[in-house]
């Protein structure tokens, strides 16, 4: 990461990460709100929605910063190559990307979201920024976020092996496919945050936006989608550094 | 845009987007119809059926025109590269085109919106040429189609950037799949015009076709889906400018 | 299509027509018969299934003859190159592999025949081989088939005119995610055959396998779909020349 | 495959399918599993997740054994290339990194399997791990798998002769897609093995994990999706070498 600029790092992971939670909470508002024309669509929805965001993101910024958009892929890349230094910044800028990204999926839906707040028939709007887990146990929310996490940062360092393609376009394709199939397959338990600013950011838009009727941020949860894939992206490098 | 002929552009644009309103209106149509195989198919199907409609319609305008069909990319290349002169010409043809890909997707679903016009059952029948909003809002609404057109011309343009694919046969698969993305994650509010041609083509087709039974054409709206678009074709462009 | 051997030719044209009839007549078994897993699945898995097919057939077929794999195409191509001497010979070999394909598929779902056959809840067979129009109508069900399949045939055309990508693994892709486009947009009408040796060949095998109580083979209404796809294959080729 | 260290293609094969078999027994559990936000999603994320894990694990596996992740493709490659005598080792490989991959699978999903072991509500938990036919008789089971998995293994074999790709990023993913137009179109009757790897590792990991309420692990059926894959594999490579 270390042949990109700080200011093209910061621009570029802020503008891609907001892309990719502009994309995942729009799905997600999409599917679960009233008056939206896929309110009920179905997880396969969802899970499109979320990998084709990442195509988005990642493609707009990967040349300005290599399109991370995820602190789980930066400090993976940072372990296994041993270049920690501009790791700080890729992560700020992706947390204060998500945010941007959840308040402009908010703005996206504001109609819907206000059509929700009637007191009668409100229902609780966290689930269109942040995870939550269907049975909430945090040692198997834990293990479920780390293996799903380590199940993205492992093929994406072996996709950089594969000289053939490297980080080009057709890499991108790849990796949000891949992302779609970690949706389908391990999402189930807790909605697969897999990256650290994609449930923080958006967590932080949610205790501060004014949405009526809103329900809580559930404080109490959030350090488990991020120290999960924090270190499912440690595991996931881990396992490269062996095998490759 | 000025490396192509006056008349390549002319008819690479009608037919483009031809192809990808016959797609687009087709597959809402499809969905929406009854007598239709995919009638009630849900918005999974809506929002493919479209995308493959842009890498269609893309893909077989490329070597003539660059496959805009699109105003609101016309108007964010033109912005961005400084070139406005072939803009009006080009999005013209995009209108005819669109126009007549309404045309043709009545044609191929004749019998489905015959068997509509009873008079007892008759539904309104605008939802296959053009976009209804689900809570009609002008701001709102404008607000959605501004963020998610945005959303589809930064990372066009981004993808510019990107020297190694170019305007190639991938680059128009990674547009069509984030079009596909847009219609999941950001299609709910308003139905994602996110293209001026798109909506007022058919909304000018279903004013002039003899549909019995066929309800109100909405010009009341029409302002919306035409203005947002352009509106948000300008703000990608002008964060692209910006940013890269 | 003068530079493969005729032997390759024939050899090419029934295997990938084979795969792709198998691919396509599967999966509508899969979702039109009891006791399959994917009873009832929905528009969204025909069309994926039958454009999958065309990825496989058409790509297995590649090196041996091109993969045209459907008349339509094989007609579109000799009117655009005015290259016909070897066109007779793709299309026997497309139905002939048609025909096969439609055998291997009604093995793989030989249990569910036969657990159809039973006389007091079998339902009819054809639409699992052949297909039948949602509303019976001559004239429109052959606009809606010439549609579809100039539909089909002018992107085809087109995309060899980019020679970045020529018929390569690419090119194949994103023609089968175009039939994945017709079906879901265009399909609802007539189940979209957009390929005579796809109706006929099949047809054909319905006609002649030992399926108990499987109804009619509805022979009143198998010239639409060859005659349809072969205009439209016509017509698909004739814009193509004026255009490009 | 013989330009592969016996040490790289052990370490490859086991992560490569232990990647496949948790995103493919990971997406069985979403869809069947109570407390899972995708229960009840259907066939299309069933096909969508087991083609996305074969994306998944053959591109991981690539650069270190050529990722087949399948006895059946191995046997068809040494078949032939008449190279047999590293087939073993991948075999060995392949059905260690299944067994490992239900495990992490059962982990990720530990408190769905929990909430079902409720002696109550209990359902069977092998459909998570293995195949299971839904209409039983071994002789057309058998040729279900024996005509999905030569379906599988022919493309393979023929994109291998298209030199363009060669075994690229973009052969993966068409690959992958193949696999999923194989679940979608072939996978109705038995749940489509097209793999004794995918079958008998899992099996042996439903027999020995503890899992409350669990059910039968059904070997009186294992033979079947291990001996047919392996005939199909056999039958893909005499076709192959016959036609090419």
């Amino acid at each position: 990461m270390d042949h990109f600029s700080n200011g093209d790092i910061f621009v570029g992971e802020i503008i891609g990460t907001a892309i990719l939670i502009l994309f995942g909470a729009g799905v997600c508002a999409a599917v679960n709100l009233r008056f939206s024309k896929a309110n009920g669509a179905g997880w396969i929805v969802i899970a499109f929605g979320w990998g084709f965001g990442v195509l988005a993101g990642a493609y707009t910024a990967l040349p300005l910063s290599g399109g991370h958009i995820n602190p789980a892929v930066t400090i993976a890349v940072a372990a296994e190559s041993g270049e920690w230094s501009k790791a700080p910044l890729y992560i700020v800028a992706q947390i204060i990307g998500a945010f941007v990204g959840a308040v402009l999926a908010w703005a996206a839906y504001y109609s819907q979201f206000a059509a929700n707040a009637d007191s009668e028939t409100a229902q609780p709007t966290l689930g269109n920024f942040s995870t939550i887990p269907e049975v909430r146990n945090p040692v198997t929310n834990l293990v479920t976020e780390i293996i799903a996490t380590a199940a993205l940062v492992l093929p994406i360092l072996a996709f950089g092996v594969t000289k053939e393609l490297g980080r080009s376009g057709s890499t991108v394709l790849i990796v949000a496919l891949l992302v779609v199939g970690i949706g389908l397959s391990l999402g189930g338990p807790t909605g697969y945050a897999i990256n650290p600013a994609r449930d923080l950011g958006p967590r932080i838009a949610h205790s501060v936006l004014p949405i009526p009727n809103k329900g809580t941020s559930d404080w109490g949860y959030a350090w488990v989608p991020v120290t999960g894939p924090v270190i499912g992206g440690l595991v996931g490098a881990g396992i490269y550094s062996l095998a490759f």
